[in-house]
This record gives structure tokens, C-alpha cells and sequence, in this order.
């Protein structure tokens, strides 16, 4: 049996498109030979990233940190969250036809070997498949972990959310409104701040892009200041973010999207302000914050369920969408959680 | 009677030069009238602080911040920490004769008016006046609450101290061996290198004058990674630090005095380090961590009474030489803490 994938054709530096990547195939036995503990997943819906696009590039100082971000060479696989349907199993604990998420990849079928990261999908939680991969999953951890532990909010406090109809941003803009906090977000389409004003609750929204300044554009959305900052993007809007910040103001640096496809684009926020409003800018990576796990699903599902928090979800069809998908995301192309979605239950 | 004080001539912008300053003098009457609550007290010796250069600044977005941060006009008097004896008194609390420490100015006598930071010397500390500027005054209180409560160092970690010879640092970088840590500073000439390897006990220092490349020079002094940076200066320092960083690491942003007299001078620490090796860039001033100042006082008098801690003096004689001493800061002519001594007891 053939098994397709998505691979890079060479290593990717700027802005990535659809012709950097192409589909291979390799053989796949649909069985797990006997002492294996191997199990066989058919993907179902595979998440795509922007963090994926530091692994593709030739170099960058993110490959030599944790193992989720090594550096991916052409023709080689492309490990990414996903949940599908176990077909074969070595592995006790998961039995075929089973429903799992975990690290599998932008490929039909995915061989998790045993260490990989794969859980069976609690079937006492009725969601879209799909919400494992967004709210209840990778993007709704990070925004719960990044807004409660990392930002610490009190009620009342003024928020700013970059990439705020992104998968992570427009939960996090949620999670601030159901905390009391004032919440404004910005991204990159007319369309984008209405969904944000209209539909998903925020205080206030703005285009970015019709801003030429993006410092006096926060003044304006923040007379008061701000208290925190949850950073998806880096550069001037870090940095604007900063000159308006309150004392005791918190950047949560979250992602550096505008960064990781433009080597010039750096963040220089004011030291002066850094020290004497004493703001602490501070990196955090989702999975370092398991231990609130249980919470974050229990306080999200029951968020879900009492229609306090919405999904936005934008997913396109079959494995052959990968590339443009996934160049999409630095486009902007994407409102909410970017999904693939290679095969039906 | 006069009293002689220091005045800014103008705003100052870029470095400060002993001509933008003049003495100046105005009336004093030294007795407290009937009902004031004032207390007159010569001053001994003043603080001579890289921080003030922000305060003569025409603007600076500091001078929005905290009280002792507001702007200085031309031909005002200047504010400033300092030891002194009361002459005169309308405060029960304080006695003619006394020695006290506070806020004082770069003048002969200050006024000190109810509600302003005046405090009675020790006499159980028998330790020389000028330590109540120093290790035992607002520098130490500096180094001891940005080391301990903003770095939280472990045992072993690897620490970087920047202007490492100045009154903070090379306080900061006795904290460190005292607690276990392996410490390297920089600083601006081959003497203060020397003073730090030999009389302070760093365990490594550098001159950043005599490097072109400081990130791969932190490379060489740091082959396992940094832990902790103390930062006192900003700008590729920083910036180089981050790039060395281990997982986990954190920043200490003391001061940015690069960037004091020079606006071009920002930090542009690389934020997919910051994210992926989860580093905290954390703001601090001291005054914010007066809850372990009996903690500081107690631990720090114990160690210069057992000879584990040295302070580092660097003193003028006379209300005329504030300017230069000031000046000298920028040009890194002072050895440790600077202060200019205006009278003896
Ligand atoms: N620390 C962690 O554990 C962790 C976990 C997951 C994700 N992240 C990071 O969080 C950020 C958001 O991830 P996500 O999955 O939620 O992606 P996303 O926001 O759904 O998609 C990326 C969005 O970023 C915006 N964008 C693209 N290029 C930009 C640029 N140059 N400047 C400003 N905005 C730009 C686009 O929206 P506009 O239309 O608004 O431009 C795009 O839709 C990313 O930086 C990602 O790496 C971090
Ligand atoms: N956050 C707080 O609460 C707090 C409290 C006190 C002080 N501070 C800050 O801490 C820092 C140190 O203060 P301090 O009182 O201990 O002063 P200091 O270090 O005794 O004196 C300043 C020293 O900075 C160095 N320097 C001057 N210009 C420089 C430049 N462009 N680049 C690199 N180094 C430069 C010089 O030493 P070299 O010979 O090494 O160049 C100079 O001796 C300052 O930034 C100050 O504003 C903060």
C-alpha cells in the first residue's frame, strides 16, 4: 500500500508558497509486524502551524531547542498535530478503530512509534473531531496557559491580542472577556475585526494594516494603557505595545509570525520603559504547562457547552491543500484554527 | 546664609559634559520656623546615579513613571540621594546632630520636607557613612533585590553581570559567588577586568571595548549557556546574552544606561529565542522591593563584617566636582559606587 505525504522540495527562507513543498509517496504495511509496538493511524483532520516554518529553514536557533522544533530536511516527512482512526495497533493501549490525537503528520496514514505523543480522544466529550486540534487542543492549551499563567490576569485589566482572529488569538481574546478584562484585538482584514467586534465579543478590533502607526493606533484603542499583551507577532506591534504599557504591564511573547518569515523583523521594545514601568516580556511554550491540563479542558468544554465561547475553525480539503494552507497562514489567508481535513470517520 | 547647589544650564541630550552644569546658589535660613516640620541637613556625600541623565532629559518617557523619575528644569535643584547630619529640625523624629540618609540633593544643605525619604543611620552599623550610598544603601538594595528577587538564582547557574565594576554590578556579582553560581562580568577597561578577576572573586571578566563580535565572545565565556544576565546597559549586550541563553533563562533589565545618552541604542533581543527557550526579560526598580530590606541589611552587614563582600568607592571631594563625577559615568570613569563627599562630619 502506498502511504502520501507532504515534504519540502528545498530549504524555505522568506516567505513560504505552495511550490516549496510537493507529495510523495512511500510504502506503507497497513499491519504491525508481531513485538511491535507500533500503532497506525489514519489521519483525519492535521493541524497546520506556523511554528512548522522555523524547522524548514536551512538554520534557525529554534532547531537546536526542544524536539518538537527540529529542523525537518527535504523529502522527509512532516510530523504535525492531528487526530485520526487507529488501524492497527501493536500498542495495548489503543485498539483499532479507535479515535486518537497526537503527533502525527501531514500524511494519509502515520506509524506512531512508541514515545510519540498520542492520546485517545475522550468520547465522553461530544465535539467536532476538529476541536481536538483547536479550542480542546494545541491552540486552546496554549492560549489558556499563556493568558492564566504567563499574562496572570485581574479582572478589569485592559488586554491587547495580536493575530487576534488566529487560532490561538481568538481564544485568547475569550478567555480575557470571560475574566472581566477589556479586550481589543488586532489582525489583518476588515472582515477579521468584524468577526471580532461581532461575533466573538471582543471590546474593540483593528486592522493592523491600515495602520502607519501602529504606536499612536494603541493610544487611541488605549487611553488608559495597557496591561498586558499577548504577542503572536513580534516586531513593531511588541514594540508599540510596550510604549504603551501600564506599570507592572505583561508581554506574554506567544509567537513571532512577522519574524519567522523576515529575518529583519525584530522587536526593539524600550528598555527605558521595560524598567521604569516594570514589565516583564516573557517566552512561554504550551507544553511546559501541562499541570493545568485538567482545567483547561474541564473550564473550556464547560465554556463550549454553555455557548460562552465560540470556535472558529477554517479547514480545507485533502492532503494536496497542505502547501497552500500552510503558506496561507503568513498571508493571513486563514480566520481561526487552520485544519486540513484528509479523510472522513 | 547661602547654599550652594548644582543646576542642569539646559536639557541635556546625548552625553552629558561638565558644561551643561552650573553651581548656583539661594538663600538659606538654617532654623526650621515655628510649626514647620522640616528638617535642614548639611549634606556629607551624594549619590552620583546614571539615572538622573533621564531626568534632564526635555523629554523622556520615564520622567511619566514614578516620582523620583520627574523631570528636572534648568535651574532647579537637583534631588538626590545622600548622608548628612541635622542641623535644624521641626520633626521629633530627628535630632540636630544626627546622621541620616535620603533623599538629599547635589547641594550643600537640603530642606527636607515632610513625606520625603529620610531615614536615621544605624549607629549599631559601624560601618563607614558612604556605605549607606553604597552596599548598604539604594545600590546594594538594587543588586541584592534584582539578583535575588528578579533572577531567583539556583545553585550552579551562570551568571553575566554587565557594567560589572560599577556600584550595582560589582555588587551583584558577589551575590552570585555567594550563592554558588559561576559569574562572569563586563566591563570598559583592562583595570576593571583585573579588579574583578582578582579582588572580587568573578570567576571570569571580559573588557567589551576590546570585542568586536560580544555574542560570540559570550560564546567563549559562556560554552554551556547563560543562565542569568544582570543587566545594567542594554542594547548588543543584551541582546548577545539572549542569544546565549539557556531554557529557561532570565533577564534582569537594571538599567540601559547605552541607551541613556543615545536613542538609537535599543535592544532588539531575538524573540524566537525568547519563545523557545522560554526566557523572562523582566523590568525592575528596587523601591518596589522594600519588603526585604531588613533581609538585605542584615545579610549584607554580615558579610562585609566577615570579609565575604568588599565595597568598591569612588569618591570626589567638593559640590564642584559633581558635574565631572556625573559625566564620568557615561565615559565609565568611575571604579564602583560614585560619590562625591561635600563635607566632614
Ligand atoms: N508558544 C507556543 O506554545 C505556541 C503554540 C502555538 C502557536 N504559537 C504561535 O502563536 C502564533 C499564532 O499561531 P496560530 O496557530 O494561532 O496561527 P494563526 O494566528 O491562526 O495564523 C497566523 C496568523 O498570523 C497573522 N500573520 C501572518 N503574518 C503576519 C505578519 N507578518 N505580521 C502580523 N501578523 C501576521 C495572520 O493573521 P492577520 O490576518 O491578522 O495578519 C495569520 O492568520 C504564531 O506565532 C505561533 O507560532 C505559539
Ligand atoms: N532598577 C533600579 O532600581 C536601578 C537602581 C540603580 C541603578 N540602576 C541602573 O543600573 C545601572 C548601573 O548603575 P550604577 O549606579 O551601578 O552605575 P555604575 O555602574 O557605577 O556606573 C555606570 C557604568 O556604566 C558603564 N557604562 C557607561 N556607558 C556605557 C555604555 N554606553 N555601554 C556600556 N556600559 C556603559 C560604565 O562602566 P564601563 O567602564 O564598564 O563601561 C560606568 O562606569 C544603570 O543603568 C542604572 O540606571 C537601576
Amino acid at each position: 500500500m502506498e502511504n502520501k505525504y507532504v515534504t519540502i522540495k528545498r530549504f524555505i527562507d522568506g516567505l513560504p508558497s505552495g511550490l516549496d513543498f510537493e507529495l510523495r509517496s512511500a510504502p506503507l504495511t497497513p499491519a504491525t509486524p508481531q513485538g511491535s509496538e507500533d500503532v497506525i493511524v489514519k489521519n483525519l483532520f492535521v493541524s497546520i502551524d506556523p511554528y512548522q516554518i522555523n524547522r524548514m529553514k536551512e538554520y534557525s536557533s529554534s532547531q537546536e531547542t526542544v524536539e518538537v522544533a527540529r529542523r525537518l530536511l527535504p523529502g522527509q516527512r512532516i510530523d504535525a498535530f492531528g487526530v485520526g482512526r487507529v488501524v492497527a495497533s501493536g500498542n495495548a493501549e489503543f485498539k483499532r478503530d479507535e479515535l486518537v490525537a497526537g503527533m502525527l503528520g501531514w500524511e494519509e496514514y502515520t506509524v506512531v512509534r512508541p514515545g510519540v505523543m498520542l492520546t485517545k480522544i475522550d468520547s465522553n466529550l461530544d465535539f467536532p473531531l476538529s476541536y481536538h486540534l483547536g479550542i480542546l487542543g494545541p491552540s486552546g492549551l496554549t492560549a489558556y496557559a499563556g493568558f492564566y499563567d504567563v499574562c496572570k490576569p485581574k479582572k478589569g485589566e485592559k488586554v491587547l491580542v495580536s493575530a487576534a482572529c488566529g487560532s490561538v488569538g481568538h481564544l485568547v481574546g475569550q478567555f480575557a472577556k470571560l475574566s472581566g478584562c477589556y479586550v481589543v484585538g488586532c489582525a489583518g482584514s476588515k472582515k477579521k475585526v468584524e468577526l471580532l467586534k461581532e461575533k466573538l465579543g471582543f471590546d474593540d478590533a483593528f486592522n493592523y494594516k491600515e495602520e502607519t502607526d501602529v504606536k499612536s493606533a494603541l493610544k487611541r484603542y488605549f487611553p488608559d494603557g495597557i496591561d498586558i499583551y499577548f504577542d503572536n507577532v513580534g516586531a513593531e506591534m511588541q514594540e508599540a505595545a510596550v510604549a504603551n504599557m501600564n506599570a507592572f504591564g505583561r508581554v506574554a511573547v506567544c509567537g513571532a509570525i512577522s519574524r519567522y518569515t523576515d529575518a529583519g523583523k525584530r522587536a526593539a521594545p524600550d528598555m527605558i520603559d521595560v524598567i521604569y514601568k516594570r514589565i516583564t516580556i516573557r517566552g512561554f511554550l504550551a507544553y511546559d504547562h501541562l499541570s493545568i491540563y485538567d482545567d483547561f479542558i474541564s473550564a473550556t468544554s464547560d465554556h463550549i457547552r454553555h455557548g460562552r465561547m465560540q470556535s472558529l475553525e477554517d479547514i480545507s480539503q485533502g492532503l494536496e491543500s497542505v502547501p497552500s494552507a500552510f503558506a496561507g497562514l503568513f498571508r493571513g489567508d486563514n480566520v481561526g484554527k487552520k485544519l486540513v481535513q484528509l479523510a472522513h470517520i
